[in-house]
This record gives C-alpha cells, sequence and structure tokens, in this order.
C-alpha cells in the first residue's frame, strides 16, 4: 500500500486555462481501462521538457524530441500506457510517427506538433491500430476540467493516481499550476519509469522553460529511486499557456519556479510513496560533504542497497548495513571515523562505530514508522544532497515477477 | 536451494601438508554450532590475500593487513563467524588484536605472526571472551584432513558449504590445491561477505603469490554478485605450503596458478549458486566491447537490475528489461541498433529491437532452466568479460528481513 499518500480529490485538480485533457479506453493492454490521453494545448502555449539518458531509448522518445527541437508549437500530446514501444527498433519509430500524424489529421495540425508518449512493456509491438481507434474518444471528452481522470489514464503499475495543484499570485494576477505523473517501479534517477506533466497558465518563453524543467527535475524527479533501474520511457513536460495573464521572465520568475519545484518535488514523492511493494518513506539526508556529487554516491549507494532496503522493510535497526553502504560508496578517500550517522533524531554511529549513547529500543522506535530519515553528517565540507526511496519488500518481487502475466 | 550445488563430499576433499584446522563451537551468537575455525600453517609456509575495498573495512581486516606488511611469518590464521566486528570503532580494533595475542600465546608464536577474519552481523561489539574461551578447543581439534568441518565451521546464511579440492603433477611431484570459501549475500566485486581460503603444498614466494591470489580474484570473486552490497569483511588468502617438494617461480607457475583458477573460480561460483534465495544461476557473457570495462559495466548493470533478477525468478521472458539495463549502464556511445542479446542459443533482439525470429515459446524454454546464459553481442570491439550472478527471490527479502532475529 502508498505510505502516507492518497488519490488526488478531482475537486482539488485546477484547470489551467489553455490546457484540455481527453482520456479513453483504447483497449491496449486490457479492456476496460482508461490508457490513452491527449493533452490539447491552446495556440500561443510553449513546452519545454526532459528525456531520459537510457541508450535503449523508446521511440516515443526519439521522435518528442525530434518534434521537440522542429521549433513548430506543439499543439498536442499523445500519451498511452500497456507498451512502452521501446526496444521495438525501426518498426517502433514507425509507430511512433505514424500516432503523431494520426493524431495531428483528427486535431488539424502538423504530424510534428504532436508529442507522443508511451510506458508499459517493453520490446513488445505498439498496438498502433487500437490507438488509432481510440483517438476519437479521447478528442470528444477533451475539457480542461479533466486532470483526475487524466492521472488515472496515464497510470501502470501505481496503485493511486498522483496529481496536485497550486496557485500563486504574480502581480496580481493568479497564476495556476497543476501537474500529474505515473510511475512506481524502474524509478532511478535521471529519471525513471515515470512520466510527468506540469502546465501553467503564466506565459514563459521557451528557454526559460526549458531551465525551468531542467532545474526542476534535478530537485525532484532525479533524486528519487525505488529499484535502482532508469527507464527507457522517462519524461517530464513543463506547459505554460499565458492564459493568466501573467508574464514572467528571468526578472520575476523565482515565484513562479518556486511553486513548480513545489509541484514536481510532490509528484515525484508521490512516485516514491507508491514504489512497488513499498511500506516505508524513506529520505536520505547526506550533509557536509566535499561535493553534491559524493553526497548524490553514499546517498545512491544507502538507497539502492537491497540489504539496507530489507531491513527498513523489517522494521529491523540492523544499521550497520547502512555503515556498510557508505563504505563502498566509492568516496576513496572517506574517513569513517569523521561521520556520524542519525537515524530521525537519534545518533546511531560515529568515530567508526556504535555511538555509546545508542540505544537499541531507540533505533527500533524509529524502525516502526512509516516515515524516516536516514541523516549522514561527513564533516568535511559543506555541500549536500537529499534523496527519497522506499523499502524492498515480498510486494516487490511479486508485482515485478508477475507485471507482465 | 543451493541452484545445482551440492555440498562438498568430506572423502573428496584432500588435506595440504603443511596446513592443519581446528574447529570449535564458542557460542559466538548461538549455541551449538561450529562458529570458531584455527588454521596452523607450518614453518616454510608463505601467504597472500586479497581484501575487501570497503572504506568501512572491518577490524580484522585493518590488522590482517597490518600483520601481513610486518613481514613476519605468518603461523595461525582464525576465523570466527556470527560477528563481523565492523563498524565497531577503536573497540573493535582492540578486540581484534587481542584476538591474535590470545591464539599466539597459545600457539607459542608473536601476535604479528596470526591474521583474524570475522563475518557476521555488522556494528556489534565482538565477543572476545567467547572466542578467547573456544580456542583450546579448536586447538586440540587441529588436523590436516579437517576441511569438510572447516568449511562448515564459517558458513553464515550459506545453506551448504563450499570447497573443493584438484591436484595436478608438476616435475614429477603431486601438488594438491585445496579451497573453502563461505558467503551468500552482500556479494559484489571488489568482493563480498565472503571469506576464501585456498591452500597448496607447492612451494611458492610471497611476491609470485601475491600476484597469484590477485589475478585469481580478478577471474572469479571480482566476477560475482548477488545483491551488489560490497562487504566489510571480505577476504581471500592463498596459502603454500612447500611441502611437496615442488618448487614453483614464474617459468613453471602456470600449472599450478591455472589449478588455483579452477579452485577459486569454483568456490566464486559456489557462492553464488548458494546466493540468498537463489532459485536461477545466471552466466552473463558481454563480448565485443571496445574494452574489457564496459563489457564490465554493462554485465554488472544486468546483474544488478532488481527488474530482470525477478524476471528470472519468475521464469517470465521479460527481456525488455535486459535492454533496459543495457541502455543504462553507463556506455554513452553505445549503438543500441548495432548488439545481439540471447538466451542461450537464442536470439531475442537485435537492429535495436526484437529478433524477427524470436519466439516467445523459446525465451519461456530457456527461463524455465536453473542455468542459464545472457549473452550481450556488442559488436563494436575484442574485449570481453563474463559474470555470475542469480535471481531475485521473495526468500532474498525474507533471509535479509530476518537475518538478525
Amino acid at each position: 500500500m502508498p505510505v502516507n499518500l492518497t488519490a488526488p480529490v478531482a475537486a482539488q485538480l485546477l484547470p489551467v486555462a489553455g490546457v484540455s485533457l481527453g482520456v479513453a479506453e483504447a483497449g491496449i493492454k486490457r479492456a476496460d481501462r482508461k490508457d490513452l490521453l491527449v493533452m490539447k494545448l491552446d495556440e500561443g502555449s510553449t513546452i519545454a521538457g526532459v528525456f531520459t539518458t537510457n541508450r535503449f531509448c523508446a521511440a516515443p522518445v526519439i521522435v518528442a524530441r525530434e518534434h521537440l527541437a522542429s521549433g513548430k508549437p506543439i499543439r498536442a500530446l499523445v500519451v498511452n500506457t500497456g507498451n512502452a514501444n521501446a526496444g521495438t527498433g525501426e518498426q517502433g519509430m514507425a509507430a511512433a510517427k505514424n500516432t503523431c500524424a494520426e493524431l495531428a489529421k483528427l486535431m488539424g495540425c502538423d504530424a510534428e506538433q504532436v508529442l507522443p508518449f508511451s510506458t508499459g512493456v517493453i520490446m513488445e509491438p505498439l498496438p498502433i491500430d487500437k490507438i488509432v481507434a481510440g483517438m476519437p474518444k479521447a478528442i470528444a471528452n477533451l475539457k480542461a476540467d479533466n486532470w483526475f481522470d487524466a492521472s488515472q489514464a496515464i497510470m501502470t503499475t501505481d496503485i493511486v493516481a498522483k496529481a496536485v495543484s497550486r496557485q500563486v499570485q504574480i502581480g496580481g494576477k493568479i497564476v495556476t499550476v497543476t501537474g500529474m505523473s505515473k510511475g512506481s517501479g524502474m524509478i532511478h534517477p535521471n529519471m525513471a519509469t515515470m512520466l510527468g506533466y506540469i502546465a501553467t497558465d503564466a506565459a514563459i518563453a521557451t528557454p526559460l522553460l526549458q531551465q525551468m524543467v531542467t532545474e526542476a527535475t534535478n530537485q525532484s524527479f532525479n533524486c528519487i529511486t525505488v529499484d535502482g533501474d532508469t527507464s527507457t520511457n522517462d519524461a517530464l513536460m513543463l506547459i505554460a499557456t499565458g492564459k493568466s495573464g501573467a508574464l514572467i521572465d528571468a526578472s520575476n520568475s523565482a515565484l513562479v519556479q518556486a511553486v513548480i519545484f513545489e509541484v514536481a518535488i510532490a509528484l515525484a514523492q508521490a512516485i516514491v510513496r507508491d514504489g512497488e511493494g513499498a511500506t516505508k518513506f524513506i529520505t536520505i539526508q547526506i550533509e557536509g560533504g566535499k561535493s553534491a556529487d559524493e553526497c548524490r554516491k553514499i546517498g545512491y549507494a544507502i538507497a539502492h542497497s537491497p540489504l539496507v532496503k530489507t531491513a527498513f522493510f523489517a522494521s529491523d535497526p540492523n544499521l550497520g548495513r547502512i555503515l556498510a553502504a557508505i563504505g563502498y560508496a566509492g568516496v576513496e578517500d572517506l574517513d569513517v571515523a569523521a561521520l556520524s550517522l542519525y537515524l530521525d533524531d537519534v545518533l546511531v554511529a560515529e568515530k567508526g562505530g556504535r555511538a555509546a549513547s545508542y540505544q537499541e529500543q531507540d533505533g527500533q522506535r524509529v524502525m516502526q514508522q512509516s516515515d524516516i530519515t536516514i541523516r549522514v553528517a561527513l564533516n568535511r565540507g559543506a555541500l549536500n544532497a537529499t534523496l527519497w526511496t522506499c523499502d524492498f519488500s515480498y510486494d516487490y518481487v511479486k508485482i515485478n515477477a508477475s507485471y507482465r502475466s
């Protein structure tokens, strides 16, 4: 069950003027399931995105990058679940391009003005006919007040949908930011099996929007890990429609940027809280490093250790496993006698071993919680990193041993 | 259950003249369990070793390195299970040194002539009194024909003991090589929660012996992974007693080196076959790389992917997960359209997608086997790497969620 995470409430998801969303049941993998989403962007909208770094990136990722690079204004996004169209070679590229061309016909725009996204099983042919057949239904369903259904349509192994809205006043104008994401396995930095869409009705030119989405990704989706697997299909898209009348440039971007970051972090954390089989949400804070990079190395060594993750699942303060992970993180000159390890407020280890003040029952108390912070003070510099991860349970194995069947 | 691995047969484990072994039940963590081993080396023996690279290396690792560096001939090794004496700070260092001093008193040698080894739970104080109390019993048990009991005494979560013997004729003399190892979790290159001891009655000077053990480690224990965790306590020691009368130097070392490699590989593979919760033994061959390093990167990305490992557990040919792992292995200029993926003899993927000839039932057939080879032909160079790993099952989680209790 998701860790301290509930599904969004439809009434709390605010429409973003200029964006309409339509969903359909296209029967891509199963019947009776919303699995197709079309997002329509009004004229004057800008869009920027960040994509997976996986060399086996999916066909839709390649096509979306090409279409963004064409410079033509993007008018629509199309998202299918049930099939990732990844590891599908030339046939997959053709399928992604056809998807765009078919939607473009229906929307009255060029194929290059459509961005395709797919998520689901890898290395199986995309059932393009079903997707095309579902498009008119999705278009008929287009409406601004449809983020709730849209967030459900992009789910795969997610247990709950992930969506959130925030508002902020800028120059007397109310600016809305609404976002949604999907993903719960194959989650690792440099993104995840993760799709995210954040829209605002502020007006933001593409170069600034690209900076914002890159930085938002670094602060949010690139700080989470469930299983260390980097997906073939990740994408985070940031849309600005301008309909609020608030004009944002470098001089006044701080406020809206902060809200976009807040939405991105909420969506990223929601993915971890809904991590496959997760029973614990773990915040890992590495402080006092010589570089942010070494802090991240140590944080990810802890976050990826199956031994650490299974100990958290068991609520067993077998905390030496955290020390072992710190030790093999690859920070060559790390002085292990100088660092301190805390579990929430409990000092666990210092001077290379268990702290004199540490009592097993204090560690046990924290381990029982569903939200836990592991804090490592390296005491060798001024830089920090924060990551979020979850534990590793029977259910992770169960879900991933049966995902296709 | 171990994958195609049975316990050694006592009668097939050959004594190595010059090495005697004695075991005892010291009650370190539990009663009624062999948990203490003393190995006595006759005069004239040489020894060399390779240790963990973990920055949080255990106190016995530090002490063993110091004692080897002292240059005094090593006369005894002492191994305890049930406690790793790692993450134990200065108290742990004192305990490791005391262990050596106490055994040295009983053996009539200097403390620097004893090497200590510990394996078990991390960050708990070593029960030195129990170890010292057990020493006379272990010494009373010393005998050459005791490898079978010794291999049992060093087990922790291992299900079966791991030991093997080989013989070879060199210059008319029969040379024996017998080795044993332990380890089944926290197994990753640059070693593992793994202890290994290989002894031969050939005469080999320390510098050549050090080369041999380093190279043997690179060909064996550094090619295995169960869970990607690098332990604090790993060590592989190679002992040469000279009692066979076969004098080995650089000019005639090939044959005995080959046998030592064979023993090391058998012991390393046994650790994977007995990997925590393992149901499948997976050989990963990466061929045709520009460098051995990039082959190893790709191999380890596959070997560490929980998604790949759970698919193998499920015997589900969800082989796109292998492509995804290849794609995020960090080989920046990898052309995914140029590589081919095979499962045993079945061509699964080429040209960036599923091979035209691939049939699901062929993949399914191979996935049912308990021994499986994943082969990736990168088609961009002449270098290769081979790794061995296992799948990821409910039982891995179960074992590691309950290891301390």
